[in-house]
């Protein structure tokens, strides 16, 4: 049985609560002799800050960098507001995305039928909805240069951000939705503001590209990202692939996952480039919901998102698909029994804490 | 009586259809002695570039600045896709902002009790949802240079976007946030990325400071852009006044938009700063929804957006607010008899075309 080196970075807020039920299945795995888990464990973020001042340490980053895969927690939180830019607790996340070349988050938007109801939209428009955000998350705005705040003198600064795209970069996530899109509904829309960002004409331009040459078997639209995100919300399953850049994958996923009324269920997969070499890939494995300090420390988190990042690491990077699917399976499960953490909590539903519900979710596998 | 001078710019697609409506109602408040309109008319986006091969004409610019109001319908259709970028609709409307100094976009989303049912939300989210969204208009990523896409060889292209704000761009559209906060609900939520962009910690703190300084009586929250877009959908009626940049802006204010199901009934204005001589500010009204080449022609059209952006000029430009008040409630009166556009029918409504809306408005009055 192959061993595969995890890191574990649990972050801030919840992100230790719902990290401890990660540990609490790998301990199980490990046990139960269902597989062989060899972790590390390192801080991020806030966490990292208050220890060495850094919002990850070089040491980390090379854990990281040996890891087959890197399960991340969440970060930030008021306590760290007013630390240098350079540390604040994002820039670890961030950090970790650029130097592992994590070029690719698959953000699946999928609504629970258990939870159809906690969505603040109609259950006709949310039930059975199923769709996968593909976000580049290595290039755009969030680390082109010049990225400035200017003093001019006489109470005025200028800030600056740079959006760059270059082909490479559009082609390459383009391919990983086209991909992707073949094992689902064979279906692709791409999003940008081609009237209005030169970007977006690129985007727009290499995206068409690698769709004639290469996908030409399916479906390609194109939408304004700004109209993309009001059809987002007036009829989701209209969407299969949704391809974006970064910031507007940011909003847009953010957004996506709202309307299924199970935030506290998605996972995230952030996936590096295929070694040609070695056929692996660097990958980091992360819940959509953030570090919510308002709850955190209190035993309510929901650890579904975190255990389902874990279903991902699984699936994408550790070739046990099938032990992927009995997760997934155990999730469901533990639902249809009625266990819910406070956040997805109905009427006649039982609520439990957050380690109730990692046991039930091992428990039920 | 003053004579007030328009510029109506109808544009393309179903803009002709519902600038026909403005125009009913203008030749009627004439006939009628209500008011005094002088009004001019001119091309932009497609149609100016079929007549021209420019987006809009230093000619008609020359009107719109001369004008108290410029009255805009909506631009673009799939029949530009291929004019060159500079001249692409869009780049006339963008003219128009820049050109006249619009730099204030105030775009409330209402719901209209009658069409609460329209929304993809549950009625209980949306019923009674009244925000005004303030966007920046003539600043960040619109506007900031570099904007360019340059071979670099190797089939490979660089495309760059900037997005700049200068501290008084920040100051200027706070304010307008904090005036509207204190005529409504009194609470403004400033949203940007200041974890990822350096404009949005400069913008954060900019806005910190006018509220600091001027405005300690409104209440002021900040949001992250991407959580705010998910507050949006989970429980818009927490906001009052969001006040955020323009592509933030641009994403966000459709979204609120969609979510009131009234998309075809809601108005927006953009605004230039007050002149300190003559007491007067540059202005454009225009509908939130754009120039749906789809249902163009075909006089299906909802012409309460376009009415209710001229109800708009009455109230921030004309000095008409008794007029505008009556303008809403014939709107308002009208809905309630169950005359519906295509768009907004309901069971038991009665469907009616652009025209036929219009003049039930008009009636109405
Ligand atoms: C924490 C923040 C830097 C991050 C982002 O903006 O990418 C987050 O919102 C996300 O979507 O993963
Ligand atoms: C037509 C387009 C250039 C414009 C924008 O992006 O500002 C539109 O979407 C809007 O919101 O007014």
């Amino acid at each position: 049985m192959a061993t595969h080196k995890l890191l574990l970075l649990p972050g801030d807020g919840i992100g230790t609560e719902v990290m401890a039920e990660v540990s609490r299945l790998i301990d199980w795995l490990n046990k139960a002799g269902i597989a062989k888990f060899e972790t590390e464990h390192g801080l991020v973020g806030g966490a990292a800050y208050d220890a060495d001042k850094v919002a990850i340490t070089d040491a980390t980053m090379a854990l990281a960098q040996a890891s087959d895969a890197v399960i991340f927690g969440a970060v930030g939180g008021p306590k760290w507001d007013g630390v240098p830019y350079e540390a604040r607790p994002e820039a670890g996340l961030l950090r970790l995305r650029k130097d592992l070349a994590l070029f690719a988050n698959l953000r699946p938007a999928v609504c629970y039928p258990a939870l159809a109801e906690a969505s603040s939209l109609k259950p006709e428009v949310v039930e059975g909805l199923d769709i996968m955000i593909v976000r580049e998350l290595t290039g755009g705005v969030y680390f082109g240069e010049p990225k400035t705040i200017t003093d001019l003198g006489n109470g005025q600064k200028r800030a600056v951000d740079t959006q760059v795209y270059d082909t490479y970069e559009i082609e390459r996530i383009g391919r990983v939705a086209f991909d992707l899109a073949r094992k689902r509904r064979n279906k692709v829309t791409s999003m940008e503001k081609r009237n209005v960002m030169k970007t977006g004409v690129l985007w727009n331009e290499v995206i068409t590209a690698v769709h004639q040459r290469e996908y030409k078997d399916v479906q390609l639209e194109h939408q304004l990202a700004d109209s993309g995100g009001m059809n987002l919300v007036k009829w989701p399953k209209q969407f299969d692939v949704i391809v974006t850049d970064n910031l507007f994958g940011d909003m847009l996923s953010d957004i996506a996952a709202m309307l299924t009324g199970s935030l506290g269920m998605l996972p995230s997969a952030s996936l590096g480039e295929v070694d040609s070499k070695t056929g692996k890939r660097k990958a980091m494995y992360e819940p959509v919901h953030g570090s919510a300090p308002d709850i955190a420390g209190k035993g309510m988190a929901n650890p579904v998102a975190m255990l389902a990042s874990f279903g991902m690491a699984l699936r994408y990077s550790l070739d046990m698909g099938d032990l992927a699917d009995k997760l997934d399976a155990a999730i469901a499960a533990v639902l249809a029994k009625g266990l819910r953490t406070a956040d997805i909590k109905s009427e006649g539903a039982t609520v439990v804490s957050t380690s109730q519900m990692g046991e039930a979710i091992v428990a039920e596998l």
